[in-house]
């Protein structure tokens, strides 16, 4: 397989370095094709390789910036403020074509900013959006945009559709995506004026397989590959879906706890609870593209472990494999 | 308790009959001082009471009205021809003072229009709204609009903040219920133009117990008694977190049939699924109230059993009861 280059914001999410040094040990590990670009503070990031072994790894390099932006830091500082921040530099690789991708996960409104400044939009779109895949009954649909833009006019929709099928063609490999379009269902209003305009724009376009609406039940129904929506109502959708299955994994370990009977039911139940977490778990859906940019550029959640942050490297891999920027760039 | 009656729309919801009949024996049977106007077509719905024995019961009446609004019916056809319907004559015993409360599993959109034009809005009350409670880690919330009004202005977002204020110190005696603004997080768009007004006005209001933005996932850590939002916005909350659960429930019976192991632990895991299907079920969360009109209507939802439409039936004798439209008047 073709070489390829990341380049990962070694100090970026919750815990920083803890997290994205064995990540990207265990990504070496899978890909021998791969080599990484490590972005972060010279000595902190330098005696964590050091630690990890990675210090000599022929396929590791380290490359400086002596600020980090923090998960509060508003958009202005990010921008203009730090300058040579570890999220900046990872992005001015691909830029420079040092590398294929960048993988972050510092703050979303600080790296697409900063991404958006450094890498361009792509010709034919408005704004990037942020997308990402979203398991369901009988695989996963992507999903977009999940918070990069609110108030979306209609050719913002029809872009976002455009965008998140050349994602599903090239990284599920379904070569008719059906794409649907994020509604309400009340029979009186049946969504508002951006909606209605954007089914029409949609329904017209040559190039897309315009299922219809879709509400927010469907989502997990399996009925589409790409759900579009405004990027205000999938982030509250996004949300929304954490918020209950950790909500439902909290409840389970009340039941469990709740009686001995309980507590032993629970125990012998392990093999489901797993088989279930193992298909839910939002560390294996990790990893949000930014995508309509000039580059590769993956937003790991700031929360997530090290299974977790391996999971958005993937992603950059295959995005970056499949050339999704060049493929949305045809597609617009 | 003082006497109450209740309009009951007998034809209402994709079942009908063999839902809202045992429904109102089992209600009736629980509350010696409940009576019960059912409304629908004469001959379907004279032979259903009797079957259930409630034909000569002393706290049912039969109204007859000709026609039922279908599932599928748009609003024109509810509001202007089908000026008979079972669900147009439940909520005109509303308005004539025949009942304090009415109930139908009827479509949304139907509902909400009709009682509008028969009811009316009360003063100071721009747009009714739709809202209900939802389950969260420490008992439930809140939440509307669910899908009554799309594009909400700032306004309107203060005056669902009040009625959902006032709603919540009738039926859960919570005296000052936090209030909280649906939104997203991230740093460099922070909610769109609507929110931030929004939250000028609901900070202003000296009436309100104003606690911040919330997000999605927020909703269900208990942390506000009232979520107000755009119904849009709203409404693809209320379906995602049906349709999460949904696809949850649907994982554990596939985890559970996927080897004999699973199917054993699945059934000794029992007790931990009933307790939780105990605190999610959607049928004890059913009945959405229509709030800011002339009188109290509460919406079942079209496809649930007899156990749901018998809490709808109890969520409009609560607020009949503690006359929640009469407090929303007051707060507004």
């Amino acid at each position: 397989m073709a070489q390829l280059t990341l380049a990962v914001d070694a100090m970026g999410g919750d815990a920083g370095l803890p997290v994205t040094v064995p990540a990207v040990a265990e990504l070496l590990r899978r890909h021998e094709e791969v080599s990484v670009l490590m972005v972060g503070q010279q000595d902190a990031l330098a005696s964590a390789l050091n630690k990890a072994g990675l210090d000599q790894h022929p396929r590791v390099s380290l490359v400086a910036a002596s600020e980090v932006v923090t998960m509060d830091d508003p958009v202005t500082v990010a921008l203009r403020g730090k300058r040579d921040s570890s999220m900046r530099v990872a992005i001015n690789q691909v830029r420079d074509g040092q590398a294929q991708a960048a993988v972050s996960a510092g703050n979303t409104g600080a790296l697409m900013a900063v991404s958006r400044f450094v890498l361009k939009t792509l010709p034919g779109v408005d704004r990037p959006a942020i997308c990402t895949a979203i398991p369901t009954r009988t695989g996963h649909c992507h999903m977009l945009d999940l918070g990069a833009n609110v108030d979306s006019e209609p050719e913002h929709l029809l872009q976002f559709a455009l965008m998140g099928a050349a994602v599903v063609r090239a990284v599920d490999a379904v070569e008719k995506p059906r794409v649907a379009l994020l509604n309400i269902g009340e029979e009186d209003i049946k969504g508002n004026e951006q909606i209605k305009q954007a089914a029409l724009l949609l329904q017209a376009h040559p190039a897309l397989n315009y299922t219809g609406y879709i509400e927010g039940n469907g989502i997990f129904a399996g009925e589409a590959d790409v759900v579009v929506c405004d990027g205000f109502v999938g982030n509250v959708a996004l949300k929304t879906m954490e918020g209950v299955a950790s909500m439902i994994s909290h409840m389970i370990r009340e039941e469990i706890g709740s009686s001995w009977l309980n507590k032993l039911s629970g125990l012998l139940a392990l093999p489901v609870l797993k088989g279930l977490k193992g298909r839910l778990d939002p560390e294996r859906y990790n990893g949000a593209s930014l995508v309509g940019l000039n580059g590769v550029v993956v937003k790991s959640h700031g929360g997530v472990g090290v299974a977790g942050f391996t999971a958005a490297l993937e992603v950059a891999l295959l995005e970056a494999r499949r050339n999704v920027p060049g493929l949305i760039g045809k597609a617009l």
